[in-house]
């Protein structure tokens, strides 16, 4: 009884914004732009759990213009769409995400990343992923005006 | 016995045709260009099930310099790859797809696609997601030139 | 005990490189550009047994500034990361993969590709997929200034 789901999202980076990734505030000249705390990584996820169950997706949960939402910390969402497949009786195999940005590098974060997603996804740290990779200067994830994430999620019956 | 499969596509929007996604026409003032009707997310399950049993790829089952594939409905590719799984024994558990597009809002058609989906692939509407996200104006699909959509499915032995 | 990964890498494309995709060397004007030989099929698919595992990603394995890999041939890499999943008591079900890319046509190369990853993951052709699509001539693959990979692996206890 294995689902499959997956979730990619978007953010630009600007001035004057923390950079949030994976539930962790990572020094940066820039921060990513959004209406909650627009951590990337979180994001992916989040909508990959949704996915696997069909439940909707991210911005039907938590509309970016409902001010409950307002600069809110992820980890919360990330919460929410977890008891929601609690909920309906599933639990998490593993994650497996992947960031693109060009800077800064993220792999000292990485650790610190996996342990807040497995502490609110109640699985071992063994059981997610967060791998990092530029865009080799192509695109706007090249031109530093923006990062993507993508994320996969395989649930299992409780 | 499972199997995961992945699909991405790409289509340009340009005025003049009609915007298929999912199996539904939606008004918009731009469609996407393509040799069938371009359906950029029932082309990205078709891949996504065509590869989960390594049988090719979209390109090849329905080339598109072929007169008979011209503007045919992609709702009859969906249902010609999944006799194709069928016809290896295997059926659907679910399919977790995402569409990337800047305008226009997707969310109220996103019930019927799944109804069309779900209808082709013999499957609950609980185990086919349709989810939406634009790129935050950045790249191609920020600048409304295309839609890219992603599409994963898991199968197993039916 | 299933457990799913996901990759994704990108190259530039460039004068003067040879052009290797899938452990298979393909006649083109360009190559593409990295430290190793720049195979993005076969990173990302390094990428997705490295992420179904969470042991890392292939940055962190293989540095782009270690002179070890330097041009290294990339099915090197992926039957070290085959090892470590191997070693873990893991193997693959199924891999299904996705080129981005606006030229060459790779379709006449992907018998030989899958032959070449198949061999050295220890499975059946028919569990690997190969799949190709160009971005309709949009942004930096449309562009031909690079090109992506994408690949899905399913593992499973073996
Ligand atoms: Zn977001
Ligand atoms: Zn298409
Ligand atoms: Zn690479």
């Amino acid at each position: 009884m294995y689902r499959i789901g997956f979730g990619i999202d978007f953010h630009q980076l600007t001035e004057g914004r923390d950079l949030w990734i994976g539930g962790v505030k990572i020094p940066h000249h820039k921060g990513a732009l959004g209406h909650s705390d627009a951590d990337v990584l979180l994001h992916a996820i989040c909508d990959a759990m949704l996915g696997a169950l069909a439940l909707g997706d991210i911005g039907m949960h938590f509309p970016n213009n409902d001010p409950a939402y307002k600069d809110i910390d992820s980890k919360i969402l990330l919460a929410r769409c977890f008891e929601l497949i609690m909920e309906r009786g599933y639990k998490i195999v593993n994650v497996d995400a992947s960031i693109c940005l060009e800077a800064p590098k993220i792999k000292p974060y990485s650790p610190q990343m996996r342990d807040v997603i497995a502490g609110i996804l109640k699985v071992s740290v063994d059981d997610v992923s967060v791998k990092a990779t530029t865009t080799e200067t192509m695109g706007f994830v090249g031109r530093e005006e923006g990062l993507v994430a993508y994320a996969n999620v395989l649930l299992t019956k409780a």
